[in-house]
C-alpha cells in the first residue's frame, strides 16, 4: 500500500494518476483528516495502513506564486524543511522505504561549461548562499534535514508541466503571463516526473538523491514559439529587459532558473523524454480548461 | 496574567523567578499539557487563560550542547524557527503583546573597531553566511520570521550564568570542561536577563529587538582567572591552542564567540549590570549543587 502525503494537491494529484494507471493500491492524505505533522499520529497512520512505501508531495509552495513564501515564512519552513524531517524519523522508525518530493529549484544558472548540476554539486540557491528565495532556502534545508536519511528517495522536480491547463502548469504560466522573463530552465513533465519518481521503487532503484527533469532545457523563447505554433495562443509575447527589470516590476523575490543535469536518473533507467519532444507533446495535447 | 512558554526550562525557571519576586501572576505550560506548536491549541489555551503578555521561553538548544543540533535539525528548525513564527500569528490574531527569547550566537566576533553588534547590524554568524551552527543558524531565521511582528520584543540573550551550579551555567561549563576555547564574548546574567526582559513589559519599553547582555565583555582567561581566585576550583585549567584545535578535537560545529552591544537596553533603562560586576557576584554568591 502506497500512501501519499499531500495528495490532493497539484503534485500529489499526478501520483495518484500514475498509480492508478499502474494499478497499484494507494491511500491519499489529507493534512485535514490526519495531522501528519505530528510524528505520533502519522506514525499510527502508517502502521494501520500497513503502509509499504510512503510519498511526501506535501509541501507550502506560495499562492499564486513563490512571493507568498516571503509573507508566510512559518508555513514555508514548516511544510518544506520541518515535515521532511518528521516523516524521515517515523520511516526510519518504522523501516519503511519512502520518496520526498524535493526541487531543482535549490540551484541558479548552470555550470561555468554550461553544463547542468548534478546531484553531488552543492545548491547554489540557498540560505547558505545569501541569493534566494524563501522557499528556495527552506527547500534546500530540507534537504539538509534528509541528509543520510535511510530508505530515502528525494526527487527533484523542477517547474512542472502537462498537457491539462491549470495555474500549477508552466505552459499555462506562459500563456497568462503578461511579460515574461527570459531564461534558461530544466522542466519536468508532470507525469513522466511521477513514473520516474514510482519506478525509483518498483525498479528497486538505488535510493539517494535523483534530478527528475526532461533531459536537456529549453528557453522561454523556444517556449513561446512552440506555443505561438501551436496555435494555442495569439498574444503578443512580450518580455522583460532584464533579470533586474522583472525584479523591480514583476517579482518579490529572485527566481531560480537553472539546468540541472540527468544522467544519474538515465543510467537508473528512470524513463524521462528529451524536454523539447516533452513540451511538444504537451503542446500537441493541449486541454484548455 | 504573563503565560511562559517552555516555562520550566533553565530560561523560563529564571522568568519564574522574576516573577514571583514581583509578586506578578504568570502560568507555565509546558509542551506535554499544551501543543503550543499548534495555532488553535495556543490560541483557546491563551484565551482560557485570560493572558496579558506572553513570554517564550520554550526552544531546542541541544543536549549536553549545541553540537546536539547538527543530529536533531528537525527539533532545532521546528523549535527555534517555525514555532516564535506560530507565536506571532496566534499574539496578533489576539492581539497580545510578547516577548521571545532569542540569542546572541547569531554574531561572530566585534565590529572592525572591536566594539559590540548593536540591534541595526544584521546576524553574521547564520546560514545566510554559511558560516555557522545548525543552531545560530535556526535562531537567526526565527528572528527573519518575527522581522515586523506587531507588539513584540526580541530578546537576546547570550551565554546565561548566575551563582547557582548547573550544567547549563556558563560558570559551571568553565569548570567542568577539560580544556577551554580561549575567546572574547558578552555574557547574560540570568536574573538580570528575566528581569530586563520583564521590564520592557512592565515599563512600557518600546518593542522590537533589544541586545540583553551585561555590559562590556570577557575573556575566557578572565573568567577562569575570577575562578581561581574565588578559589571555586583547584583544577589547572588548560586551553586549546586555536580555534582550529578546538573545532578537530572537541566541537562537531563552529561556535559563535562575540561581543554584543547594549546601549538601546541602556537607554531603555533597563537594569543590566557590568559584566565584570555580575561575575563577581555569581562567584561571590556561588552554590555547588
Amino acid at each position: 500500500m502506497f500512501v501519499i502525503l499531500g495528495g490532493n494537491g497539484y503534485v500529489g494529484s499526478a501520483f495518484q494518476r500514475s498509480l492508478s494507471e499502474a494499478g497499484q493500491s494507494f491511500a491519499v492524505v489529507s493534512r485535514e483528516q490526519v495531522d501528519y505533522s505530528k510524528p505520533d499520529v502519522l506514525l499510527t497512520y502508517l502502521r494501520d495502513m500497513s503502509a509499504t512505501f510512503l510519498i511526501n508531495a506535501a509541501g507550502y509552495a506560495g499562492r499564486p506564486n513563490v512571493d507568498a513564501c516571503e509573507l508566510y515564512k512559518t508555513e514555508c519552513l514548516a511544510g518544506n524543511a520541518v515535515l521532511p524531517g518528521i516523516i524521515r524519523e517515523v520511516c526510519e522508525h518504522l523501516k519503511l522505504p519512502w520518496g520526498h518530493v524535493s526541487s531543482g529549484c535549490i540551484y541558479t544558472g548552470s555550470r561555468p561549461d554550461g553544463s547542468g548540476f548534478t546531484e553531488k554539486d552543492a545548491p547554489n540557491f540557498s540560505f547558505r548562499q545569501n541569493n534566494c528565495s524563501f522557499y528556495s532556502g527552506c527547500k534546500a534545508l530540507g534537504e539538509e534535514v534528509l541528509d543520510g536519511a535511510e530508505q530515502c528517495f528525494v526527487w527533484r522536480l523542477r517547474i512542472p508541466f502537462d498537457e491539462h491547463d491549470s495555474p500549477r502548469n508552466y505552459i499555462s504560466k506562459m500563456m497568462r503571463y503578461d511579460r515574461l522573463l527570459s531564461a534558461t530552465n530544466s522542466l519536468s513533465q508532470l507525469t513522466e516526473f511521477a513514473n520516474a519518481s514510482i519506478a525509483c521503487w518498483t525498479e528497486r532503484v538505488d535510493f539517494g538523491t535523483y534530478n527528475l527533469t526532461n533531459p536537456g532545457c529549453v528557453t522561454t523563447h523556444e517556449v513561446v514559439d512552440m506555443i505561438v505554433r501551436h496555435k494555442l495562443s495569439d498574444k503578443q509575447f512580450s518580455f522583460f529587459e532584464s533579470d533586474e527589470e522583472f525584479m523591480q516590476q514583476a517579482a518579490k523575490t529572485p527566481r531560480s532558473n537553472c539546468v540541472l543535469d540527468v544522467s544519474k536518473a538515465m543510467a537508473a533507467g528512470l524513463p524521462l523524454s528529451p524536454v523539447h519532444e516533452a513540451v511538444e507533446k504537451a503542446l500537441n495535447d493541449w486541454k484548455p480548461r
